[in-house]
């Protein structure tokens, strides 16, 4: 971000922003002007909220969330009080981490997943442990190997949950299919005996509001009926306005205390006057409306790269055409590094242009090397003609680079 | 909470809330409106912020600081880089906590003091020991005797900060002279070669805009020259909106980055959006005109508690008058218990009215009983009506408790 301040002529097209033209200025003013017209209402919005978060939106967010896997009118439906409201889901992340993991546990993430996260483990001194992706979720032969040596090992005992991004995955932009979600939490349930105790599955789906196709498989919530081993993650924040913060999470019942009294600790609760702010925008429709415009808007920046892509690169790269979200995931051939101290890096940094280096996001596991030679293409926050000279400025690097060279 | 809305006719003199007809929700709705309409800075508002906050609301915030210290046109003025903000102060104690102690720490406290704040130590596994309060700030000969006593036991190499509230505290109302301040830095600055590292000094200033009069004493940091061991914790929650959670602190240099990037682990940081806000009503001197608006009405209401004590309350009650804040600070004769098991608490919350019981600000300290004689009394949200009618309805109680009813 600071190269990006002091060089303007430099094309990121590594952050994770999103599209500034796509922030709801207008939407937010008569929403926050109806708000605080209203007297009483006005009061409440700037006063303290719980720490659980607004009941309203907790309420709009179990329904709304019931709807779209497709759960309302059943017995699986979501309640308000398995909802909590968190500042943007980075926090729920961390809360859940506090919450479920002491320092030498292991969990499991895909290879590659989303890096914060990997920080977040870190820094409770938590092992991340890489699963193998594919283009439908993780590589449920190699979940088995990574399951089975874990209880040879009986590093079984240490492991405490299973994290992955469902929809529009970052990097990649995969989204996982619902078998899949079903078939992992049926390989943790078969090894919790082994375990001892409850393996957890965190679903994080901070793009599922940015997926391209209003069609998308149910989340994990749906695979797991009693509701006791799976968390949704889920935001406000990356599809309506990054600068609000606001995340949420589905919880099961017995660890909803434990991550509420940390959130306590934390802070006391997500600022009440945001979450009002979007009660009204959902309950009022301009959410809904907004995600449309969102949807069709990212869609056609996709492809404008996707177009710019296959202009200026070399045959040789893999692309993973992404299924929503900001990200295209380009893989390079193995001899081709691409890392922070690599040519093509450095070349490319030269040529103005900034891409996120693929080893980042994967975990430091000791069962493998990561591999160097991808790298993650953000279309979120530049503009159509940033994203095709961004492109092209990168593809001229790639094609400049001999084989030798690619080290 | 939770009692407060399921009996409506209950006089709550308990929370900490803020009084509703206080907001800014004029203000807020004018500043809002401005800072929407106007384009590039209504999106970057709506865009993700930097984990350590705005530059300009830092700059603002050390600014306005420096005034207040008396510092402005000195070598010793505060700088914007050393200002960091948070999800209101709250967060940052969290922060400084998670950063500073390890599990079986030893923390300095107020006897009383805040009561979350021990809440955080008793999360991170860190032992409070409490220093008793005067009505200018601990006592210091108090302060000699527990160091001497931590020196002998070897406890002292696990001293690692001393926290106290330093304007109209919570509970108490005192506001620490400065001559206390630089006392106390002096003091531990003595041990610290027995303690093997920096103890730190957490000044938490949360209600020093709701000081009564103009007139206040210089923070902590103007006695701490080189800047090396306070951290004052402030906040624009309280005064401003309690709806918005936005704190600050002012950090020594060598602590800025450790907490800096466990803020980024939590949740990369706080609303963009609500600190744009705050900008505005900070350099319109919205804020400013705000605050004597607040201390008109708190000084109001806390003499309208007053007076509602001196009719009603016993002889043989002793009171703290406020010097700001939102508390008066009852202290009972010994033999009147006050705890939530009390035959006082019982019948006040018969006769529909609730306090906090003293005993909640004191640490779980094994060197003294705790005192169970004291409450604390708010004058914040309650309405003048209803502080009066609270405060005699806790009146009738305490006369009709006589000496053996008093357990």
């Amino acid at each position: 971000m600071n190269l990006t301040l002091s060089r303007p002529s430099l094309i990121s097209l590594a952050a994770g922003f999103t599209d500034p033209d796509t922030l709801p200025t207008t939407e937010t003013a008569s929403i926050v002007e109806e708000l605080l017209g209203s007297g009483p209402e006005a009061r409440a919005a700037l006063q303290y909220g719980s720490t659980q978060g607004d009941p309203t939106l907790r309420k709009l967010t179990a329904t709304e969330l019931a709807v779209r896997d497709g759960v309302l009118r059943s017995g699986a439906a979501y309640h308000a009080d398995q909802v909590i409201i968190t500042n943007g889901s980075q926090q729920l992340l961390y809360l859940l981490v506090q919450v479920l993991c002491d320092p030498g546990d292991v969990v499991l993430v895909e290879d590659p997943t989303y890096f914060v996260f990997l920080g977040i483990l870190e820094a409770h001194g938590v092992a991340a442990c890489g699963v193998r992706l594919e283009h439908d979720g993780i590589d449920l032969g190699h979940l088995d190997r990574v399951l089975d040596r874990l209880c040879r090992t009986g590093q079984i005992r240490r492991l405490k949950l299973l994290y992955f991004v469902g929809y529009a995955h970052n990097p990649t932009g995969i989204t996982w299919s619902f078998d899949k979600k079903v078939a992992v939490l049926g390989r943790l349930r078969d090894v919790e005996r082994r375990a001892g105790h409850p393996i957890y599955v965190v679903e994080d789906a901070a793009y599922r509001d940015l997926m391209f196709s209003g069609v998308e498989p149910p989340s994990a919530l749906v695979a797991d009926r009693a509701h006791r081993r799976v968390i949704y993650a889920g935001t406000y924040s990356k599809p309506f306005a990054t600068g609000m913060r606001v995340g949420f999470a589905i919880l099961p019942e017995q660890i909803t205390n434990p991550v509420l009294c940390l959130k306590g600790n934390h802070d006391f609760g997500t600022s009440n006057f945001i979450q009002q702010i979007l009660v009204r925008a959902i309950s009022s429709g301009v959410y809904a409306a907004h995600l449309e415009q969102l949807r069709v808007r990212y869609r056609h920046k996709a492809r404008v790269m996707g177009s710019a892509i296959r202009q200026h690169f070399p045959h040789w790269v893999e692309v993973w055409e992404p299924t929503g979200g900001l990200y295209y995931w380009i893989r390079l051939p193995q001899c081709v590094r691409s890392g922070p101290d690599s040519t093509l890096f450095e070349r490319a940094l030269g040529a103005n242009v900034l891409y996120v280096p693929g080893r980042f996001c994967y975990a430091r596991d000791r069962a493998r090397r990561p591999p160097d030679n991808e790298l993650r293409l953000s279309f979120g926050n530049a503009t159509e003609s940033q994203i095709r000279t961004g492109v092209g400025r990168l593809g001229r690097v790639l094609h400049a680079l001999t084989c030798t060279q690619r080290k």
